[in-house]
């Protein structure tokens, strides 16, 4: 094994870079602008010339890198191709992984999907650490996930494993989900969600709450349960329960020794554990009660440090 | 790789056993009774005595054989340990591959839980042959499953990833589940789930049907469907809503490349198989769509083939 590895976790708006020693250690970080222009034609090309102006400024050789890991916004398969990219305007399907290798005189280049890519940076060095089967949630804008069994990613058939955000949870949904169906997990367990909730219980009565003064985000939603707010406890009690009912499906069919809670929503603290746990337990198959629930602790560096992993 | 391997499916009336060939190929099957009185204690030794004799008579050594696999109805982990079977009477948690070891001086043994395993025999020679990944979905009495991933067993931390007829589907069931919680998956697609249903529909109305002239089993309902029978279609619709609805997220978690059918209720053919594809499809993230479905063919003998996988 070489001493050095690249991560990469492309987001839509910039390019975040890594480079870490074999054992894990963040050596450098930094970040480029994605490119989104173009059908985002320049990304691969800008995000090569950043390692190759790196490996120079650090007198790193191919003797001393590994190869780079690359994590992205879109479904990619086990051989690296990935089936378009809304979010970085790659409407092609293409092998991102021999591409990029191309462009870094043959570097090994290994690609996944971002949300899995952060699972194993969680399993390698975050909260998931010393677990060979972990499932990560990511609770921000929508829910992602990621599946790891036997201290690898689960990518699926085609790439799609772990979109746990769209597992049919309602149906009785009447607004559509990002992704066209109806009754997402996501519609529920969401930043987004939590304000959906929010927004029905306010309008279903006058009850008094604090959250009539507050902004209707879901942080200021778990500020409001710490407060004691019983509205805002309901709204929770919702969330937990669409969560813990996810989850302890998922629990039933791969059975994973934890889950790692991540993503903003994450960030509100401990206060959502037990609405999800309380539920989890309700539900699940009596073989998999006690399953461990943590929180992510790598925040928006799971990517890179998951990314770095793929090829080391 | 030696030229046989023994494949033995542990029952709670009968154990099967098969003597393989390394490629595939079943030289011989036979069954003894399963003897569950004192708390199951001969069964193991049964089951050593059955492989020395034929063994013997066909004059192999361990230089002939490369080993033995189990398969178990109970949770059992990826070292090879049980935690109970009440079918077998077994209280105890203990390793039943290291036992049986012992019994047959040495001889490598791997055990798998029965429905794991019998997914792995569908993957070996079945019609999963050739996939990666599948999980195998069996409609018996209750619902089992089995999930392969990159060509293995996911086990679980407990030896419980699988149990997919205890998904939580439902959260007005009344009816308690034989595991004790309200609205898993089995109570509507099982065979069981499946006269639920019908009893229930039966009793809503007198609306006409050929079900008030039949035997109230899953067999009949699934005839008087091919007949057109409306109250039989109408159960049948539930049948493949909660199922096609449970399918859907399994493939969002893990994304598998097939679904595997067995067990009594597929033997109905493929008029059940629509029911359930057309649920799927309205539920599933994009990305899965056209995931594939297919019967299981090995029926009886999956476990046998899948057991002797786990050695070969």
């Amino acid at each position: 094994m070489k001493e050095y590895a690249f991560g990469i976790d492309v987001g839509g708006t910039s390019v975040k870079i890594g480079l870490f020693k074999n054992d894990g250690t963040l050596v450098e970080k930094w970040s480029i602008p994605t490119h989104t222009e173009n059908n985002g034609a320049s990304i691969l090309g800008d995000i090569a010339k950043a390692i190759l102006a790196k490996m120079e400024e650090k007198k790193l050789t191919e003797a001393d890198v590994e190869g780079v890991g690359i994590g992205l916004p879109g479904a990619v398969d086990a051989q690296g191709v990935i089936h378009k990219a809304v979010n970085l305007h790659w409407e092609d399907t293409f092998n991102v992984a021999e591409r990029l290798s191309g462009l870094l005189n043959g570097l090994k280049v290994k690609a996944g999907n971002d949300a899995n890519v952060a699972a194993l940076g969680e399993a390698w060095v975050g909260s998931g650490k010393g677990y060979d089967s972990l499932v990560m949630v990511t609770l921000g804008t929508g829910v992602g996930g990621g599946v790891i069994v036997n201290g690898k990613i689960v990518e699926g058939a085609t790439g799609a494993a772990g979109e746990i955000g769209h597992m049919h949870m309602n149906d009785d949904e009447e607004k559509q989900c990002n992704c066209g169906n109806h009754g997402c997990l996501e519609q529920y367990a969401s930043a987004t969600g939590i304000v959906n909730i929010l927004e029905k219980e306010l309008a279903a009565s006058d009850e008094n709450s604090v959250m009539r003064q507050k902004k209707h985000t879901a942080k200021d939603v778990w500020d409001a349960v710490e407060e004691g707010d019983a509205l805002a406890i309901r709204v929770a009690e919702q969330f937990g329960s669409y969560l813990g009912k996810g989850l302890s499906i998922i629990a039933d069919v791969i059975n994973p020794e934890i889950f790692v809670i991540g993503g903003g929503v994450s960030l509100s603290g401990d206060v959502i554990m037990p609405f999800i746990t309380k539920n989890f337990e309700k539900h699940v198959f009596h073989a998999c009660r006690g399953t461990k629930f943590t929180r992510a602790i790598l925040g928006n560096d799971g990517g890179i440090y998951g990314a770095a992993k793929l090829v080391l």
